[in-house]
């Protein structure tokens, strides 16, 4: 073993071929009989690892060191690993020369640090509609108000109705705005950067949660104009436990450190009659105290560069003639509903929702699984608000599965795609809920602890 | 590929062999020309991978999935594994039946998280000695008031410190102590049993810092009657971005969630009037917010088993004798000086600070790894209170690498080494000390960016 680890070459993809992707190859068994390859179809909770991010786990981890402080060669070349794997995130999003990228566990993570910083006395304007990684953080700052802004129904609306909100803030000092790229339950894009100047040319600040978009569309801060991103390494086909947080630096530089702890702090003296004093560090070590997760780093510095080099372009390309394969699919079955907040002709990522007449979500998804090896989400999606207004009924709960369902369902079912999905896996779905919803499930499930299970 | 994992057999492991360990191959190349494999002696900063430990996540990473709600197999099967993980963590630390196990990013974040929902009003007690992970987090609460507690210089003293304290208080209201299992500077153990006795005789809780103990000793909460234990997956042998805090549920219960967001709420809903309703999760999903790293919790769990089906008893043995080996060779060189606060017979780990008399520290660790290939680390080790107090002189800053330095140095240098450490990794270290006093650096280092390294 030679004493520089080298990274795998990805390899080659064909033009419209999906990329290498861990569990490709897994079959799994169906209760009417047989074994038939899992089509994972909910890349919006997680995706499988990128091949190509696995090897380059693989080829690291006998040279995994202590970071830093350590005097050793390994530990020397994964300090290296480690703070160009922040360099090539930063391109990868795009950030101004003056950006932190901070490495955090997830989105949810990179989000509450955010909210962690905000100054006192901000006011924070986010949309119902956002995931409750976005929604909820802000509200626990006690020096922080929060203004919930009403779904739109348009990309324009959204503008319109921020640029309202800021404009009548009161009083008019600092804001920010935390917003979605893409819908966590619609897969529809938001109007980033339409939103990101409403929210510049009214003083405030915009925070971007990409955790749907990253996955699916280049993110460029720069040319979007955003002042932070988010996202998480885990839908970025790198399950490795580490996430981002990129942007600008002041807030991240003056806000108490995220965790108190070694590596966020550069001295600690014990005081002359009682306490210590602590001097922070003001650079993104400030907020990652604690032995940093450098394979998780680096694996997502990995999926960016495999994106860059498979020709981002390109999947967004392949990734839309699936979205198409599927809503048309979808709109041929009698009683499917396809959620919506900005219509039929809006942009949107590999993920959409959907309800079936008279079936528990619960229940179709089961059934999905049970019967066809597919795998997709079914509830909420946690963004509880969003999808009540979505489907346009609040006091529903959901019966039990398979009795058939009276009434609108309080859940909903998602389907979500990307990079590594193969056609046939789309296909098989499309066909999956029209001989569901034409022939009625083929085995009979029941309620367990709230999910349905085969019986 | 079947349609389940299988978690690779831990190779039979000879009866005084290392662990096999990621690593064990790795050869490094030397200033003075060739290369040798790569001493990794830098356990307490964080250690290479159990083999078992990567084998079993590399036989589970085609099959990972969404956890929780996710309705296909994949998702099903990860759910389950990451919930046995969990019981598997349980009992590896002899969790009582009621606790709860937490998972984190790191013992940094374990203590974070519980210093967050520590009972406003509770005194907390914690020795200057510790590391800065268990000793800052608790100031940050301002509804917490901290005492720290001087050096003692004997197990027996820091039982009778911490009881007089405990008594002193006043209020006589709660209180928390935090302590670690085995000094990340000294290896020295720390009478674990009868502070925590001590504590709840005071009516305090006690919380263990074991990420220096769980990797080299079986701990076990029931046993030691300890409130809470945390530790890191990087420096048991699973360096996957993952962490433990397990304990006592009622505080975690009552406490406020630890991040915002998605699994860790149960339900939201927009509130008439404005602002959002949550009720939150009160198991450890409250504490779990965001998608969970499932492969970081599958490794420390992998960890977990492979120490114990290897006989923890027989690792804890074998590392005294390289502990001892260590001790007898640095004894045998003049100008070395060991730091320790409990003395010679004070039982410890394979975790040894000292300082060579005439020399940075800096540079010895930089002459360890260029001419030796030998991975330590030098500094403070994160715990500056203590090296500071064990070093007897606050005043005098590191002069430059090369230079013979005068008077004692503000740095120190550590060796450590666990489950995967050859015996030739200590003799090497050994014999390179010995060398380097007597002989010095065979190549010239110069100080760049406050380190030393080869010109």
């Amino acid at each position: 073993m030679s004493a520089c680890p080298v990274a795998a070459t990805a390899p080659a993809a064909l033009a419209d071929a999906p990329l290498p992707v861990l569990g490709h190859d897994v079959r799994v068994p169906l209760v009417t009989g047989g074994e038939v390859p899992y089509a994972a179809l909910d890349y919006a909770a997680s995706a499988p690892a990128l091949r190509r991010v696995w090897d380059d786990v693989a080829a690291y981890a006998p040279y995994y060191g202590s970071v830093h402080r350590g005097a050793g060669y390994l530990s020397q070349l994964s300090t290296d690993l480690f703070e160009s794997s922040r360099a090539d995130v930063a391109a990868f999003l795009g950030c101004r020369p003056a950006d932190q990228v901070v490495f955090t566990r997830s989105t949810t993570d990179s989000l509450n640090l955010l909210a962690a910083v905000v100054p006192a006395g901000t006011r924070v304007f986010v949309f119902e509609t956002e995931h409750h990684a976005s929604l909820l953080p802000w509200e626990r700052r006690e020096d922080v108000e929060v203004t919930y802004l009403d779904a739109p129904r348009t990309p324009g609306q959204a503008v319109r109705t921020l640029e309202e909100a800021l404009a009548a803030r009161e009083p008019y000092g600092p804001a920010l705005v935390c917003v979605t790229g893409a819908s966590n339950v619609t897969g529809e894009l938001w109007p980033v950067r339409e939103l990101a100047a409403a929210a510049h040319a009214h003083g405030a600040r915009i925070v971007l949660d990409a955790a749907q978009l990253a996955p699916h569309h280049p993110v460029d801060v720069t040319e979007l104009d955003v002042d932070w991103v988010a996202f998480s390494g885990h839908k970025l086909y790198a399950p490795f436990g580490a996430g981002v947080l990129a942007g600008r630096a002041d807030w991240l530089q003056a806000g108490e450190p995220y965790l108190a702890g070694g590596g966020a702090s550069r001295k600690v003296a014990r005081r002359d009659g009682g306490g210590v004093d602590v001097e922070w560090h003001d650079t993104a070590a400030r907020h990652e105290a604690g032995s940093p997760n450098v394979i998780g780093v680096y694996a997502i510095a990995a999926a960016c560069k495999a994106l860059t080099e498979a020709g981002f372009e390109r999947l967004v390309e392949r990734e839309q003639r699936l979205v198409e394969a599927v809503r048309a699919g979808l709109a041929e079955v009698p009683g499917v509903k396809v959620l919506s907040l900005f219509g039929d002709d809006a942009p949107r990522v590999g993920v959409i929702s959907f309800v079936v007449e008279g079936w528990n979500s619960s229940h179709f998804a089961a059934a999905l699984s049970a019967e066809y090896g597919i795998g997709v989400r079914d509830g909420l999606f946690c963004a509880h608000p969003l999808v009540r207004t979505l489907l346009g009924d609040e006091s529903v709960e959901p019966g039990e599965c398979g009795a058939p369902e009276a009434g609108p369902s309080l859940n909903a079912l998602r389907v979500s795609f990307g990079a590594g999905t193969p056609d046939e896996h789309v296909e098989r779905f499309v066909t999956a809920v029209g001989e569901l919803v034409r022939d009625g499930a083929r085995w009979s499930y029941r309620t367990e602890a709230g999910r349905c299970v085969p019986v």
